[in-house]
């Protein structure tokens, strides 16, 4: 098994740091570590959807809180496009704590004294779960672009033998943005028998054109790297013009004109007129973000995770899609944001409308797709009141 | 003077072909051919806003339609970022026609038996006009990336060169979208006294954040790709997996979620699942548009125009952006897309609001920024029933 040294520095999906000052003022969970399992082993190997076999698979996790004896007081927290099992906490002194810390933790929204909350690193993720960056056993080298195709499905059912081996028997709620709200949806419609209530946020159905397409250019940015190698880049030496811009490509999506005009407007860098130099603020923190991912994400994985987004609609292979939704029969609090674009909240309201057993919640921000990420006081009080109704 | 054989089949900027089912079905211009002039020389040399000179300066133009002898029935038309002089009529048997042919000709919007009608490539273009891709007179050799920083002023400057020259007095309107609404605009503050009306189109007065993030990263795919050579490409040999990207990433603020997502949705190319390949009509797509760019546009260009387009603030050095609008004192028609996510409609509304002559007139499409170059019975309407009412 193959684990990660990267830190969280930057924890999580999109830096909104930002974000701290408005953390819950209660309790933290303090210091945590990522615990890795295996839930794939030759006996008991992982059929992927797509027909691939993986004969050992880790999960990296980390759970805050403890499970009760029913087994039924957990919460499982799905994870965006470049997040980790670090949800909550901190590893060491002086880190920054987890992607969702100001939600975690005793008192908070997802109350660790009452809520056993376990969140863990997708299947083909770079933080410790099994993917392309991990040693394939039959060759001893990394599997890089060997590894074969999997989909949200398959992270979902990763997560399922996972909280198979914790001893969980069904799970109060499942909750997560974004990608992570991809994982959500899945979990209600593949194993309603194992869970009470499912929060997806700023998510829809289905990945439409427009997000294949950003994804699609973000892709290509890292294969035209001469740097990634056909995927045969040193693990330490990441193409990193190439993975750098794709995450520049994807923060124009995850915030709205809105904040970045307010943030950055037409504020100038450099009074140079040099045609190949940053001018604006904001193009120098689109550098700035691409810096910060390529430090801490792996590029073929990028690749693999993306194309996962793409690939998923609920419905494929089960029929209609209003049949799909309205055949889940939990409870969901549905999130949207205003602002966002990349998922906007017209995929949420289609959710609400076919959803059986669906209320809406408005994050009300400009961030836009990363408010999830940044307004925490909203999202706490709303997935507080909700999980007080879940039974 | 150079001059570049590209041929236009791929008409202007952004590819519509279902806007030739569209066409007014009025008169032609039928054939037509792009001329060139000098408008700088060494003894009236182009001083440029940002301090370059340029002491040869030929502009690319075609006009549609007879002067009159008071010089003041010409409407000037500017177009977008990779358009050219070419907007009406065609140049051969077999061609398509130019890139606004639906609005231009003998009984059209601009209509060529009252008006005439001119456009021209703008400064730093590669259709024609001196441009990167032009042969600097003191080297004998192409100037790529020597070629001096130009802006919007600079171009509308070298238009006004160009109107001196053909005798136009005063101009009926000038009117373009985009990149062209830049110059619109320019004009109206700069050469008051040398029109008597505008037509902006999915544009603002100043380049947003979003829309500078968004160049920038079109850049970076440009000036990433080995094959660019740090600008010194052989011309024939575009970086075209840059360029290519450029575009597709660029086509992504073009066109409207909406509308991808009706055109391609979920169809899928192939049921593939290599990694590395399509899988989504709308991956194809992207790639196509790339293609189709690469054949007719410049690399250093794209990088030039786009830096011209981040540069645009009409307020700049002028004080407060509302006093500048506010001075401009001929009727305006603004246009505006209400799916365009690129100038969306609240810049559109601050025109509006601050001009002292301005109506307003919504392009209902849910094609977004393009509908400009697709929706040409609304934008025919609009523009005719405008020019009746300017004296």
């Amino acid at each position: 098994m193959m684990r990660r040294t990267l830190t969280h520095e930057t924890w999580g999906d999109h830096a909104a740091l930002l974000a701290r000052s408005q953390a819950d003022p209660r309790g933290s969970v303090g210091p945590v570590s990522t615990q890795v399992i295996d839930v794939a082993t030759p006996r008991d190997p992982l059929l992927l959807q797509y027909g691939g076999v993986l004969k050992h698979v880790a999960v990296a996790f980390e759970i805050y809180g403890e499970l009760n004896a029913d087994g039924d007081n957990a919460i499982l927290v799905c994870h965006a496009l470049t997040g980790s099992a670090h949800a909550a906490g901190v590893h060491s002194r002086g880190e920054l704590p987890g992607w969702w810390d100001p939600l975690i933790g005793p008192g908070k929204a997802l109350d660790t004294n009452r809520y056993a909350v376990i969140c863990s690193n997708v299947l083909g993720g770079c933080y410790g779960t099994t993917g392309p960056t991990s040693l394939n056993p039959d060759t001893g080298k990394p599997y890089r672009l060997t590894f074969p195709r999997f989909t949200i499905r398959d992270m979902v059912e990763v997560q399922r033998r996972l909280i198979d081996h914790l001893g969980v028997s069904t799970l109060k709620a499942v909750i997560g943005g974004s990608m992570g709200g991809m994982q959500v949806l899945e979990w209600a419609v593949r194993c309603p028998d194992r869970l009470r209530s499912i929060v997806p946020i700023a998510i829809g159905a289905r990945h439409s054109a427009w997000a294949i397409g950003l994804n699609e250019v973000a892709r290509r940015a890292i294969t035209s790297d001469p740097a990634w190698w056909q995927g045969e880049y040193p693990l330490a030496e990441q193409p990193e013009v190439g993975l750098g811009l794709a995450r520049a490509i994807a923060m124009l999506s995850y915030r709205s004109m809105t904040s970045l005009e307010a943030k950055f407007g037409r504020e100038r860098v450099s009074a140079s007129r040099d045609l190949l130099s940053a001018s604006f603020e904001i193009e120098s923190y689109l550098s700035y973000q691409g810096v910060k991912l390529v430090r801490r994400f792996d590029a073929n994985t990028y690749l693999y995770l993306t194309r996962a987004m793409d690939d998923y609609d609920l419905a494929e292979g089960r029929g209609k899609l209003s049949a799909v939704l309205r055949g889940v029969m939990v409870p969901a609090l549905v999130m949207g944001i205003h602002s966002d674009v990349l998922y906007p909240e017209h995929e949420q309201k289609q959710l609400l409308e076919l959803l059986p057993k669906a209320r809406y919640a408005a994050i009300n921000s400009p961030h836009g797709h990363d408010a999830f990420l940044i307004e925490f006081p909203q999202v706490a009080v709303q997935v507080r009141n909700f999980l007080e109704s879940v039974v």
